[in-house]
């Protein structure tokens, strides 16, 4: 661990997935002061081992916590900063917030993974002098999941959107594949998360050849929601991130945009419109993070 | 005509639609104060009979025009206040605000028809104590279309959204039809805008018996939208309007919607979060252009 300036403005990130936990320390630009990552376990063992990291650091003023959900973002529900009906073990109604403000008394600002990824690549684009007003950023890996920001702000009023459970057009030629969303069968997160490759071809995504025509359904359903975001939000850009997405995979996801879309409303060149997240080595949302617990302590 | 106080604080409204214009002036209550309607024919002599209209009330301040799409909303667009492609005959590439405030000297706002039906529910929920902070509001008539607000502002960076060509899920007695959306076919407009009845049953939508099982086949592909609009913007409530909807088919698409949405996520009672609209008579817009037009005056 490198030592920190004691007068230094240092802020937190903690990207809470359900299989592992990255907490990061940063400073004013947004650079990595320290970090550590550790697996997902129980709530009690793994909460613990973030309330340690941030001890260390009495000078982290805010710290951003990007949550796997569903959890409750409605300040004025009892349940505030919960993750809540999660089916994963242990993890049902724990109050991460209020845990984490007790044992550290830091101002805690509780958002989605997805959430913190979008606010990540927001940031990024004004970085490196592209800025936008608007963007939606997917990630498609275990789960697929969405975060849109408008005019800098997180979008969903009743809650963190849930985009990955819409349903879609059908491809002719996966009919008959049932989907694997325990909720909704095939919807969107049914039919192109990652382990809809094991139930399709019997590999998991990596091993599949990319030559393979499930790459086309799977652009065929990825595009359909690219399509809803560009005539609903009318976004500046849509970003694809997650395991599942790579470049072969992005073209494949414009082709089947561009003939959805049917050049119906004017969007970007799709080289700019549809991308993968700027920040590399899924950074995106620790810089998010960053970045909302910047905005928040400058506000004051 | 009635005489307006020539001190009186008053704002215009132009529902500028395919088949009729409706042009009314308001005070600032909302209160109508006059108003005509007339059909729409060529611009040239639509437009003068708006500019006619309204030079009979000098102290009209802010002019809101809800217009038949598409439209050109982008500010720093050369063809911002334009009708453009549209296919109606005619009105390709006409400068509506330009030539209004030409004429009329006086501020022009510009937006589409259903973002003023949007506005104008989110001012009547406000009016009737039942205050939102953000709403999606959908049209079901020759065409579909919709508008959102979150936290009182009208969404679309790139543009005004076109929410009615989205992509759904085909219901299996349904597979047969093509869908009559010259752009995409078997869109969400393409299956369910009023001119489908007569492709589907033969007969204009307002002679098909509520019992007739194209209800439930179109109430199944509005109900995917009012799943996506929940999944995305979650919005407070969402607004059905339009001449295909009417109380029974609300009905259906509720049930519909909560087949769909197989509680995934929490949403208020059915009978508050999806409605037809609180202003009776198609007069939501007209609401809304006020309500804008007044927005607009007091932060001068």
């Amino acid at each position: 661990m490198r030592k920190s300036n004691m007068s230094e403005l240092l802020v937190g990130s903690v990207e809470a997935g359900g299989t592992k936990f990255v907490c990061a320390v940063g400073d004013e630009h947004y650079q990595v002061k320290d970090k550590v990552t550790f697996a997902t376990t129980t709530p009690q063992e793994t909460l613990a081992r973030v309330v340690t990291f941030f001890k260390k650091f009495p000078n982290v003023t805010v710290i951003t916590v990007a949550s796997f959900g569903p959890i409750e973002l409605r300040k004025n529900h009892a349940k505030y900063g919960y993750i809540t009906n999660t089916p994963k073990i242990g993890w049902h109604d724990v109050d991460f917030v209020g845990y984490l403000k007790k044992e550290l008394a830091r101002p805690i600002i509780f958002t989605t993974d997805v959430n913190g990824s979008a606010y990540g690549e927001y940031v990024a684009a004004r970085i490196a002098q592209q800025p936008v007003d608007s963007l939606v950023y997917y990630t498609v890996g275990t789960g697929v999941g969405a975060g849109a920001i408008i005019d800098g702000q997180l979008i969903g009023t009743l809650g963190h959107p849930e985009m990955g459970h819409v349903l879609v057009k059908r491809h002719p030629d996966d009919l008959k594949f049932e989907g694997i969303c325990p909720f909704h069968g095939d919807c969107l997160e049914g039919l192109i998360a990652g382990p809809t490759f094991e139930k399709r071809v019997g590999k998991k995504g990596q091993d599949v050849d990319q030559s393979d025509p499930v790459w086309d359904i799977m652009a065929y359903y990825l595009a359909q929601a690219v399509v809803q975001q560009t005539l609903i939000i009318r976004p500046n850009k849509i970003i694809l991130g997650g395991g599942v997405v790579n470049k072969i995979f992005l073209d494949k996801v414009r082709l089947q945009f561009k003939e959805q879309l049917n050049n119906y409303v004017e969007v970007p060149k799709l080289e700019v419109y549809i991308t993968m997240p700027l920040v590399e080595n899924n950074g995106s949302a620790t810089l998010g993070d960053f970045a909302l617990a910047l905005k928040q302590y400058n506000q004051k």
